[in-house]
């Protein structure tokens, strides 16, 4: 089962990370302790509305932006896995074939 | 200030209401009870994501198109309104003519 929190972790993560910042200075910035923001990124926590946009204000993104790469996330893992059409027959994975 | 809750519920209702549905039905189906659905949808609440996945599994509509468009309606909220464009003035509002 896909889980919200966890793409919303997720993707707050990568768009810290990708400002090569820690997470002390977005939690001194987003005025949020440590420790939350450590859980929501790491999935274990729900963030409120008002927190999550106060992440988002620290790393100056759009809140809709990260709403519309997390939607975009969660229609990759959607779509039907292994378990879900566990009666279609998958391709076999071809063999490695050795260079004569 | 753009709350995201008020904007989820926004969308939900608007979802159930296109199926001419009842928040009662909704309730029974997503088995979740009808005083938290409903103060999902008014905003009042923080729906966990569990919730939201009952509820949209209810609604039979993916969560990531729900995200879609509460991400697409932001955008439309975080546009700069008037009290973020104080300093630039405002067309005047053009005086009604009476017709002679």
């Amino acid at each position: 089962m896909i889980v919200l929190r966890q793409l919303i972790g997720d993707v707050l993560r990568s768009q810290r990370m990708r400002q090569g910042r820690t997470l002390r200075q977005v939690s001194a910035d987003a005025r949020v302790s440590l420790g939350y923001i450590s859980e929501v990124e790491r999935g274990q926590k729900e963030a409120s509305s008002e927190l999550l946009a106060a992440i988002c204000s620290a790393l100056e993104v759009p809140l809709s932006s990260i709403l519309r790469e997390v939607s975009d996330r969660m229609v990759e893992q959607e779509r039907p896995g292994p378990s879900d059409v566990a009666s279609v027959p998958r391709a076999p994975i071809p063999e490695v074939v050795a260079a004569a």
